[in-house]
């Protein structure tokens, strides 16, 4: 027998960036338990490579931790069907003043999936090039180098203290090792 | 001369997990801007690694995502000033049903800066031990064991897109191999 449908959610908040959604959820084995969930529009996380083999990191004030942190430039997808790569060339624009010639995926997935849908991309991006966008009115950021050892040694002693970034930089230190690995 | 104060943020909508404020926030160059962000309590990620150097992983129900995601075991920290370590615990005995006799600190960071103050505290955890509590009501979780490369594996496939677990896998082989080296 079909079980009966639950009434829709609820929208209870909405806001530029996201919005929260109240309902009640039917789990695998048909308990039900009412939940609250956010939604947000995928987005990108970009780990940039210079000439030099740096990573283009930047400095951003973030109310919600009280101040400024060190991370990838990162973003949100625009609501006309933006593809995820030039998603991940207008961030690099508005956040570090580039563009690149070469990026390479290295994972996708969820952010907060106890509580949220938000989904990310994550790319490194190598042959930059300069390509300025207007940063985003609603953004603080300052822009700096540092190198990938120097960058796992800030994950270490909390200079770095944000996943996303703390991932990128692992996962772009396994990409160019298997790299240097192969062209042995 | 002191910067006028800005009027306190509006506390707009409030669930069992996290709260939603809405306020005026004032950028380090003075510009202000109309911000909304979430509250929700410190958190913990798990890897629990057992006897024969499997992780232990969960595939859990999450609405936000539309079905059974593969995730390392995580959890929020109780209100009553439970430490990380024991919120650590906890979550382990509730989610696989084992305790930790050994609880490596990994790493800590934000999950989504840009809008919430999750902050996650990322263990290793080894010689474990059973240790069963209630499972969270609701919650609907399966535990499956897997080989650190096998979860590798996963990561480049997608058969995990959940990016602390992400990290987690990354930081835990991180861990392993330094301490193998060591021992050589």
């Amino acid at each position: 027998m079909a079980e009966p449908p639950l009434p829709p959610p609820k929208l209870v908040y909405r806001c530029r960036v996201f919005s929260v959604h109240e309902g009640d959820v039917r789990l695998p084995d048909g308990r039900i338990t009412r939940q609250s969930w956010i939604d947000h529009r995928p987005c990108i996380a970009v780990v940039p490579v210079n000439a030099a083999g740096e990573l283009v990191l930047i400095r951003q004030y973030r109310q919600a931790t009280g101040g400024m942190i060190l991370e990838i430039p990162a973003g949100t997808m625009d609501r006309d069907n933006e593809s995820v790569e030039a998603c991940a060339q207008r961030e690099l624009s508005e956040e570090i003043g580039f563009g690149a010639g070469e990026l390479v995926k290295l994972f996708e997935g969820y952010l907060i999936p106890g509580y949220g849908n938000e989904y990310m991309h994550f790319f490194l991006a190598r042959d930059l090039y300069p390509a300025s966008l207007p940063a985003d009115p609603d953004e603080f950021i300052r822009v700096t180098t540092v190198p990938l050892d120097e960058a796992r040694a800030m994950l270490r002693d909390r200079r770095i203290v944000d996943v996303k970034t703390a991932l990128g930089i692992h996962l772009a230190g396994e990409f160019l090792q298997a790299e240097r690995s192969a062209e042995r």
